[in-house]
């Protein structure tokens, strides 16, 4: 395969970048030439770490920030190779891997060749396996091997934000809840007892719950819970001993893990409950200068980030994180996954102003 | 294998039948023995259609019964052949097929060989495939080709009643009841509509229903509504957009088909309503002068079947049926299948008494 050009245009870095197929476990070949290209840039310097590459400049600065993206995507779905196409007069870049989030890590590349004189150090992280399980997460390995790497005083994730600031991000909690009853014939149905009947409680309590709108550091957070699963049920003629109900919640960052935990608990109180899954969110550390700095760069009006991304491992080390990076999220993971080009270059634009402080 | 010898008590004969493996599809060999056996009868016409065997007496009587059982069994697991084995002092034969339905079935070919000058002309009828589909039912198949041959004036199916008479049958309806809503990723809910909370007032309906007690000629027959199975949900991370909540429908037979199903979607109303199975149930007809003598002879007090059994096909054609044969229920399809033997004799005297006038 050629070298990637860092000279080339972000757009046609983008393009190239996704040509290259990398789903989960076949980073290897996109993280060789990206190893490459760094190694090639005198202002850096590169280590290695599995599929994760990291290059940081060292030039003192009195901060430091990491900008990272995860290079993996979801698997294919005849969406490769990339092409170009317009609808409604909107130019894009259409194929796996185009919003989520190669586009992020083109124009990272390309700043990372081009600015050799950062008003802050640069901590620059392209990691394996993010769209797989934690156990794999090359930031997370990153963060369990070498901490130090992640030291900063403010981390960019550059997943797709329409090239907007989203902080933070809200935290994840999965659990099951059952009920149990008694097995019986249908036909002789008061023998037994139905673990199906006894589930109504508990989608009156989610149908009727109002989520909460919890404004944390200037920006508003929209909470969710909600049934994703539901199962019971033996056959046609038997009375259900069991009715499971698999529920998501999506809790607001000003509330911690075993608050959120807690509060479903008190939400089910006399159901057997288990938490099957359980992520904390991330505050936007949007007060910091730097962060304000950084709004001040980009222009726009910061939006809380919903969906669980990697800013709360930052989060977790002390170091206040925001998302930003080009393409719309509804379109990661779709079969029709398109970045609008002008994304590109306004991410290209953002980051470079603020980094070299020239809109600051 | 070595004939079905007709004089020997009816236990042992049940034992002989039910350690001639004949679950639905491997009917065969069992049907050729009792073919075998029925023809060597002098009194009896028989004929014979696929594994379903009709032996008759055609003596001129003024009245006709029909007295069939089927001869097909579940599955085994591990639970032959049978022995004998005694429990808090009572003496059953355990074993697959021994409640249901082989000892009722050996009541009947030894009474068959023994009564050759009943009180009414008898249709003994032994079939198969009746644990298995509707399409492949031995009587349904008989009702269709030689609906002549059900022609009676009252029937009895030997299905397992604890050699007590339960009267008629309950209708069953199932039903699938779906909710519909729109897919989103769970991080932003609001987009969506979630089909599962939707569901939550199908439940409330189900966990709130109040079961009717109907006397029909003289029998309280119990109803019952009931959740057999709910599915809903596509991942841990999206809202769903359907739901489904199958349901039964147990209905006492003064209920017709018709009646049930409008039944049903009176009470769901506004929701999506699938009937996806539907028999009605069949009236006892206990108060026909043939059906009191047998009443008479049996003993005790006739009570209400709760399960769809075959004796609903009579109905349908006019003729009054009642379940009568030995085994608890409870015990049919059971691992530890096992039946009292004093439930057998008893069977046997009860319809003796009756065939042959002795008690009525």
């Amino acid at each position: 395969m050629p070298p990637l050009d860092l000279t080339a245009s972000s757009i046609d870095l983008t393009r190239a970048i996704c040509d290259i197929e990398s789903v989960s476990d076949r980073e290897g070949p996109l993280a060789d030439l990206i190893e490459e290209a760094a190694r090639a840039v005198p202002h850096l310097t590169v280590s290695r770490h599995g599929d994760t590459i990291v290059a940081r400049t060292t030039l003192g600065r009195e901060q430091r920030v990491v900008i990272a993206g995860h290079i993996d995507t979801v698997p294919l779905n005849n969406n490769l190779p990339t092409r170009f196409e317009t609808i409604d007069g909107v130019d894009y870049l259409w194929g796996r891997g185009t919003v989520d989030m190669k586009a992020g890590v083109a124009v990272q590349l390309k700043l990372a060749a081009e600015l050799a004189e950062p008003v802050a150090d640069i901590t620059w992280i392209w990691y394996d396996h993010e769209e797989v399980s934690e156990a794999k997460n090359g930031l997370n390995r990153l963060s369990q091997s070498n901490p130090e790497l992640l030291a900063a005083d403010f981390a960019i994730l550059g997943e797709p934000t329409r090239s907007e600031i989203e902080g933070g991000c809200n935290g994840n909690l999965r659990a099951e809840i059952r009920t149990r009853g008694l097995r019986a014939h249908s036909a002789r149905a008061w023998v037994g007892d139905n673990a199906i009947h006894k589930a109504a409680p508990i989608l009156d309590i989610l149908a009727a719950y109002e989520p909460r709108n919890v404004e944390v550091d200037g920006l508003v957070y929209r909470e969710g819970l909600n049934a994703v699963g539901i199962t019971g049920g033996i056959a046609g003629n038997i009375i259900p001993d069991e009715c499971m109900v698999h529920i998501n919640y999506r809790f607001a960052p000003s509330r911690s893990a075993e608050e959120a935990v807690a509060h479903i608990h008190e939400l089910f109180s006399g159901f057997e409950v288990e938490i099957v899954d359980l992520a904390a969110g991330a505050r936007p550390g949007l007060d910091a200068p730097i962060a304000q700095h950084f709004v001040a760069a980009v222009g726009g009006t910061p939006m809380p980030k919903y969906g669980w991304t990697d800013v709360a491992r930052f989060s977790r080390l002390g170091v206040p994180a925001v998302n930003y990076g080009p393409g719309d999220p509804i379109k990661a993971h779709a079969d029709d996954e398109r970045v609008p080009l002008a994304q590109i270059t306004d991410c290209e634009r953002g980051l470079r102003a603020w980094l070299t402080g020239s809109a600051s």
